[in-house]
């Protein structure tokens, strides 16, 4: 019977046109985005053209044009300087050290920090070969030196690297500013029970007196 | 101490500008993504800007305005019928009737179908008061009656509303073409040990001597 037969490759060549097919493969290349969500991520941008579709692409292409690193900090900035390093509210003479701009926001998002950032843009790895000029570390001295700096504090990853990092760090600013790191301990609500034994370790080895 | 003093609501507001706020809304938007995932993959676009943000921008805007329903099928389509609908080595006597688009992909990519399709965009529902001309099912009833339609396939979910607008459809075409049904049964690599009753009950009923 013919409609048995059919010899068209998989992945739906060329259906909505050459654009679709390549929506789809641009939008799977997103973190959280397999072939398949995005596949249903192209039919619902298809379905809401203008409500989503349109908008989404021209602020696209607006964040793409005019959001760059901040000069300052490596923070994301549509002038020179962040919004964070602009604003002279923000005590200058802290700065918080951050492997990503996803971790200021975090930082941000909990509302206890009021002084700077800056942002190193990953850390130190010898097996991917990131060394202190990858990173913005060379700016971060260059500012702790130039200003009126008295802490700075290493907001990195409690893995090797980043660990390797704040060391590092803290080497380069010996006599520049005090250096201190976030405390490492059980986290608010959680349950000793489920955490691994370095949290439990760091925690008992931190422990305050109450 | 004034770095334990801060009041900035979460989220992390206009941190690299209202641009990128919109960005990562506008991508909490799509399915599969939620706000944290957006926000990766806002962060994730601004470090391939050239690579893949840009054209990703550019991409979506030429889709927004090409794509269109295509006049026959309901399928995407760049000029007035789509590519399944423009290609003659498909057979017209056969449509595949589908509730959305991401159906019909489903059943290329099987490779099984050299037929033509119908794309309905919905099912019938009365909770959601969908009636049939909400649906494309007049356009579906022409096409039978002007075309040469030998067999109708219903290719709808397996749902209350999928089957009741698989009747309705049925009873629409009736003495106007062969109306079948894709059959119910065991998946292919299904063990009956994970499968539901209903399907179950459906592979008994159309089982098949051999």
């Amino acid at each position: 019977m013919s409609d048995e037969i059919g010899n068209r490759p998989g992945g739906a060549p060329g259906l909505g046109g050459e654009g679709v097919d390549r929506l789809i493969e641009m939008l799977a290349r997103l973190p959280g985005l397999g072939p398949r969500s995005a596949r249903r991520a192209a039919l619902h941008l298809l379905k809401r053209r203008e409500s989503l579709m349109a908008p989404l692409a021209q602020t696209m292409a607006e964040v793409a044009r005019t959001v760059r690193p901040c000069a300052e900090c490596g923070a994301l900035a549509t002038a020179e300087r962040c919004a964070i390093c602009a604003d002279p509210r923000r005590d200058a003479g802290l700065i918080c050290v951050v492997e990503d701009v996803s971790d200021l926001w975090a930082m941000e998002r909990s509302g206890a920090y009021a002084g700077r950032y800056h942002v190193l843009g990953g850390v130190l790895s010898a097996l991917d070969g990131i060394g202190p000029d990858e990173l913005r570390i060379p700016d971060l001295a260059r500012r702790v030196r130039e200003g009126a700096v008295r802490e700075v504090i290493l907001a990195l990853p409690a893995t090797m690297d980043g660990q390797t990092t704040a060391h590092y760090i803290a080497a380069q600013l010996e006599g520049l500013s005090a250096v201190t790191s976030l405390a490492q301990g059980v986290p608010v609500g959680g349950e000793l029970d489920y955490l691994d034994d370095g949290t439990i370790t760091a925690a008992l080895r931190q422990r305050r007196g109450l």
